[in-house]
């Protein structure tokens, strides 16, 4: 390297003892807790012949896992393949988008399995499994992969592992907070996983503040080819969100529901989507940032409302309305944020899942609050916001304000959270990149060091490069 | 730009307007039209718990989401990452492939669901949807995809959009025409979907005949990891093809049957297509565009006939067939139709679509004609053929002699509709590019400038791009 | 070229006759075969109403398909997306990785749908196919495409179809000794595919040993892109696995169940390969190839244990062992099995289904052994290991020592046979490629000759590619 030497590349981002004695401890640690504490639900054990006459179902296709394991994968592929891929728009830093988010998220589900089974699946001190707290795991993951988002490129793999623990604790209070004690409604997550994962992924990086990182500006971009790998990401994101967000409603009608919904959703979304792209832009030219994110913000947005009553035209405005709003903020508002606030978010997950999680959040409380009885019918009423033992009583315009305060609550957890994990990852000693070296696989990847064009000219060898 | 101008460079692409108008106008008709008509079908609507007691079902898994679910998933990447990915063979045409794809189809579902529904699900003055609407929506706008493969790289955006709206339309009066007035078998499309998209495309492509497009032609090629990106398009769409055919195929044996018989089918057709691409060419080479494209064939042939009881060998067969027949037409047709009949089939789609859906609608034909109460037994020969109702007296040879009318009826369609169509699009309205800018992100994409090159040589200051 | 031609550049690597008369001679017997001998099984032909009283099934949703469709078409992914673009990593043998992958895998499930069907699907002379055959013959082919791993980017066509020929029988007769004759369990084929399947394809690549292989040295590594490539078939083989693993289990809790364990096998696998990866390496930069390959290995490892009674906590220690024995393989072993004993694995198959795949014969062995009617109920017990009819007494111990007796009987079986089909592929006519040609796409497929660079150039016809 001839370039100068800033004091930045003083910073030591050697892994080789710090990341395996963290992958390693933690490991251990997982499986000593699983141990004790992780066995099959019913339905995945061996006793299920015994269960199922106890439940009375005459058939194995009662098990719930033909109900949800199709969703299940789909949910998956979003995590994986889905954010994974999304995020290698970077020219030089596919490898750390896609192998950091792996290394995240296959730790994240294990520890998210147990913090969501304390809270949720845990019977004569037992968390018992089944497919149901596998798609869960990757929900709270999800929203570990949208905090990501924010930081990408500027932190180091132990960072992203400490950062995971800690928010994946919070997302399981959090949800517990919302579903058990406000009894809100949100399966696909538009509070829960996206309201909370991008204002913390925000707050982090707000921390996290790097004021000298235009020396990096010249790898913050994409190249042709990583721009069409993130579309894989994008795509497989768009056409199984209506698996995300149905994949844990209740069996029948409101997964079949929430599906279509946000098929809706998300169709209109690409349209404006598309306009406001075009339409912002001086020569009027489509900005495949704009398509690889915004495209997705109407799956964001109906993932309270999804499984209610939204019907199609609600859905379509929904997405209509979130397509402009999600592009606009690339435009305009990412790079306030960075002037004025500090906030270096490197993916745009505000416009991406803040503003839209916001957004869904409002629109299930206000579909919430217009339920009535002639809609729903008596017993789907009941049934689609579980008005059952002390929430007998409870009214949909009630129902409604919990709605409401469920996104407070998210914000509040994510800022607090935000702020406090922020701190941590502050610490010198997790091996962050300077600020010259970020976005560059080549800091934690051994990177293949033969250039293409080697191998172009070996089949014409007389054939210069340059023209 | 050094090079010298053409008359053509006058054209005027500007976008800026134009593309936003049509998606924001058209989304706003179709938020309108779903207030009006749209709403959710019994199974995913909240009264469902009453449908359930009507309708005699003891169990939640037999809401058809279940049933269908999962082929839909299938059906959704192979319309989205399917075709759009196959299209990114060309060099400098990846973002208009996928990202276009995206486009025009996620306007066209939302116009085919009502176009289809007014149709097909339409009760009391409201089209009803569930999970098999989304799926027919799906495979309407997949004869589009057909047909954007003859004009890629040729078309603006708008263009594009104007295609959909129409092409959507015809598709449905055609559906609706072979569907009930014919009431001819047709679940996997050969002739609904495969011919007159194909044929469609190709008057289209007609129409716009480009004289000069010589001038692009150093374009219209492919490079190293684009035909690698197009492969993923190819394999998702070969192995999600027996989800395609059996999509909306009768409960029970009918999709069993159906996705054994396209398994069968595209199998065969993978080695027959690999024998001819190395026997064509003198070197004895394959050639990926073969490889991408016509080991296809095989699943387009059996999408009339894959519900039937075609058989495995019977498959197999046709998938032989068609891998020749479609390679051959890659190597001897395509230049033919170029320079003779002057159509500009970019993709080929006469050879991966058109030859293939015809002997589709043929075999289908055979098939239907062939058919037995010893083969299908009593109750299987009426249900397979729905030879119920007004219907319950017509004989196999008789649905023969309709299967095959509906071939006819669809080429009638797909040219009178390709003509009109093309006529419309031939309006120097809609920002096409000029024949020297065709196969060319650039014109409506905002396109990375940095060079890969740049990057890589970040690393090694020393080394020179140039051996 | 202006290198000096080595004796290796006179081989025939010229395939216009003998690869299309291959293929067209094979799918012909195929046709054939299939006419004599496949049909539907009951539950996919059209008398399926009529089977259905026989079996007191009220509804279609109990036809198998609905068991097993959405996890055979993720076992379809990995076997085509999976596989395929695992092995694009080298930098110039994109097309053969898929290309081949594609070809054989085509090929091989045809074959293997005879060959599994007269062992175990043949009733009055017929084999009746459903979508559990479909499953195993994709099983089936995963073996091939395991061995291929090993002589990747070393053989013509013709060789891996001929090697298909022959893995894909002894395959069916190895099958048949461990699940018939020995009555082993192995659902996701910790044995039958992987242990068989690596030591196979070790065999026949020690055979076929190279000695100036490192003519080739040039090639045989990695670029950016292809690296990215590689990562699509790494996540769908990692995010599918718990399909593979439970996708021909019984109904309900074993599928469930081996779902779960798989899962939980492959998180742990991640976190102890990115540890050794990175303290194994002086620098302590994570290796791709490593993340790449040794993730898989947890899926490996459960293969035959996941549909047991394995529990989470269990299958973590699983996962945790294998990261590390496949990460350290890599980095050690691999080198050695080269320079020590001739084996040039291309793709290091021994670290990733060789060890792995004996490590899950051996704790699927542990685990049955260790089963107890109080862990699995007692009408669990007796169907989780099929301890009925003839094996009615048959105790866990007795079956702990026939699943290792299985063990042994697969390795012997893939040494035996590797020798033997190495030989025949070592006859110098099936057009393989000198040692300096190898890894090198050229040889057999039609490479695009434009230069990426050549595109770029053209936008910026000032800017040199050098700087």
């Amino acid at each position: 390297m001839e370039r100068p030497r800033h004091q930045g590349m003083a910073k030591n981002t050697y892994m080789r003892w710090r990341l395996p004695l963290v992958c390693l401890l933690w490991e251990v640690a997982m499986i000593v807790l699983f141990g004790v504490f992780v066995r099959f639900s019913p339905e995945a054990d061996a006793h299920w012949e015994e269960e199922k006459r106890k439940m009375n179902l005459t058939s194995d296709i009662e098990n719930d896992f033909y109900f949800r394991y199709p969703s299940f994968q789909d949910v998956h592929v979003m995590i994986f393949v889905g954010f994974g891929f999304l995020m290698t728009f970077l020219k030089r830093y596919g490898f750390g988008a896609v192998g950091f988010n792996f290394l995240l998220a296959a730790f994240g589900i294990q520890w998210a399995l147990l913090m969501q089974g304390w809270f949720h699946s845990f019977q004569n001190g037992k968390i018992l499994i089944g497919v149901e707290n596998l798609i869960n795991a990757d929900f709270c993951v999800g929203s570990v992969c949208v905090a990501f988002g924010a930081i990408l490129g500027k932190t180091s793999p132990i960072q992203l592992l400490v950062m995971t623990l800690f928010q994946v604790t919070l997302f399981a209070v959090n949800e517990y907070i919302l579903l058990n004690l406000l009894h809100v409604k949100d399966a696909g997550g538009s509070m829960t996983i996206h309201t909370f994962g991008a204002y913390f992924g925000l707050t982090v990086t707000r921390v996290l503040y790097r004021p000298n990182l235009e020396q990096s500006k010249d790898k913050e971009g994409s190249v042709y080819h990583s721009d069409l790998f993130a579309m894989i990401g994008t795509l497989y994101l768009w056409m199984y969100w209506p698996s995300f967000n149905s994949a844990i409603s209740e069996h029948g009608d409101a997964q079949h529901r929430a599906a279509i919904n946000t098929y809706c959703s998300l169709a209109a979304c690409v349209l404006t989507t598309m306009a406001f792209s075009s339409m912002l832009q001086k020569k009027g030219k489509l900005d495949m940032v704009h398509i690889q994110n915004a495209t997705l913000a109407g799956g964001v947005a109906v993932g309270t409302g999804a499984e209610m009553m939204l019907t199609p035209y609600g859905s379509l405005i929904v997405g209509f309305i979130c397509g402009i709003v999600s592009t606009v903020g690339y435009v305009y508002l990412t790079p306030v944020l960075e002037s004025r606030l500090h906030i270096q978010d490197t993916c745009g997950i505000h416009n991406l899942h803040g503003m839209p999680g916001l957004i869904g959040g409002i629109v299930g409380a206000i579909t919430a609050a217009a339920a009535t009885q002639d809609v729903y019918g008596k017993e789907g009423f009941i049934k689609a916001f579980d008005f059952t033992g002390s929430y007998k009583t409870r009214t949909p315009s009630v129902q409604g304000g919990f709605q409401a305060a469920g996104i407070v609550v998210s914000l509040l957890m994510a800022f607090a959270g935000g702020a406090l994990v922020g701190a941590i990852l502050k610490l010198p000693i997790w091996g962050d990149a300077a600020d010259e070296n970020c976005f560059e696989d080549d800091i934690y990847w051994e990177v293949p060091e033969d250039e293409e064009s080697d191998v172009y000219h070996m089949h014409n060898p007389d054939k210069p490069a340059s023209p």
